[in-house]
């Protein structure tokens, strides 16, 4: 129902505002309200969507690259909520939605995705950016420089490598955090801009690997190629991202609005 | 029904929830679906809500002060549904959730509040900041500096000057723009930062001018300082606006809400 809910024809928008609407419900039912043990309002607003990710005083990091970081003040990096902070991006229009509607829960939000990143650089810079915030839920996107570097002559790494990265990095996560709650992005391009038939098809393998890697760990996955796709079929590609890589304002709160609905949606 | 719906408590926002996504659906189905000719399905969706002021095609245009500015680019404020180019604040929500889910509509979006500014300050730069754009739709919340900057001793004007002028705004506007749809904001504070109680009760005179400017010119009306004094109830004003004027991020993204709800609301 998530993807359906995703096209862009009438009849399924409307579908998919109602279904994105659930999704919030169910995130607020499922976080705040089955918290307080209002098991039959929860049934009723989440039906089968399940639980929410996300619980009260609920610490949330958003990592990935340029498409997360998205213009954020690195010097407010510490501030958690900031809005200069988030960046203008995905995380902060997720943000936004979840801090308005869920003051009670007292939740602490980090972005802290860096530009021209890939796996490998996530690693790096991950007890300083990940394990020392102490996350109760860590949102990664990764995976699109990972293969561009590589286009462009800059990297010479492959989707074995990309996987093999992800694998250890998520590893180490659950061993340095027990009981962190994981959220593995889809890695996504639209055709116009930078992204031609070269990207093709090695760029579903990165796609298919980070689902992979999703399911192997049990995580929450959010299809976003699956969502752009469905969106390109009534407005054109630059509509979403200009150079097919980074999201406009449109694309973001697409964005956003899918990220939401997987957080509120049982793991896979 | 919308402000019942933007309370802060679990039932309550619950329902707040639910009138969103309709609010949300309403202008959608008022606006794409109606135009084309879907009475059955427009009517299914909105309800008493009726018809939305943004349409396909449609020029929105938010005007103010630094609630509205909200640290835009302004070198490119020329560029319509640019992310930088409509700040951070409730204007970039609300326009991220327009531009995500009616790209058909093809709609054009411009911000150009400046910080500081009170209501005689945008009559000096209309022509340029509102008539030359042509908007369809013209979005306003003035007033806070009007009387903060008389506190602070730096301006002599008063709740008479404010609505004089904001009247002869609004004249001004429907003469040089035929057609153009206004939507008045309530100025709004909380409790807290630089909010004490040397701003009351004339503060509530502000407020309650904006009120009789939009009754006065069939505007419609968006009770921001409603929709906070609800939020205040479960929630600190601080979380909301920590310095008492300018919004959080939770803050900005209630506005949006609000004023997404009230936009697909018919005109009072």
């Amino acid at each position: 129902m998530g993807e359906s809910g995703l096209t862009n024809s009438p009849a399924t928008r409307r579908e998919f505002l109602g279904h994105a609407a659930t999704a919030t419900a169910a995130l607020t039912a499922g976080t705040l309200l089955s918290s307080a043990g209002c098991a039959r309002s929860t049934a009723r607003l989440t039906g089968r969507q399940g639980g929410g990710l996300i619980g009260p005083g609920s610490v949330v990091l958003f990592q990935g690259d340029s498409i997360t970081d998205a213009g954020r003040d690195r010097r407010r990096e510490d501030t958690a909520n900031d809005t200069r902070a988030l960046g203008t991006g995905y995380a902060l229009l997720a943000a936004a939605a979840l801090l308005a509607n869920h003051g009670e829960a007292k939740l602490t939000i980090y972005n802290r995705g860096i530009s021209g990143h890939k796996v490998f650089q996530l690693a790096e810079r991950w007890d300083k950016d990940c394990i020392a915030l102490k996350p109760d839920v860590v949102s990664i996107l990764i995976g699109v420089n990972d293969i561009w570097h590589t286009l462009d002559g800059h990297y010479d790494g492959t989707v074995e490598v990309y996987e093999r990265d992800y694998r250890a990095l998520l590893e180490r996560t659950k061993r340095e955090l027990p009981g962190v709650r994981l959220v593995v992005c889809e890695p996504f391009v639209l055709r116009c801009g930078a992204v031609n038939d070269k990207w093709f098809p090695e760029f579903d393998g990165y796609r298919a690997a980070a689902r992979r890697v999703a399911t192997a760990f049990g995580t929450v996955f959010v299809p976003f190629q699956t969502m752009f796709d469905e969106a390109v079929r009534t407005t054109p590609p630059a509509y979403w991202a200009g150079d097919g890589v980074h999201p406009t304002l449109a694309g973001a709160q697409r964005m956003a609005q899918a990220w939401l609905q997987a957080v509120a949606s049982p793991t896979t």
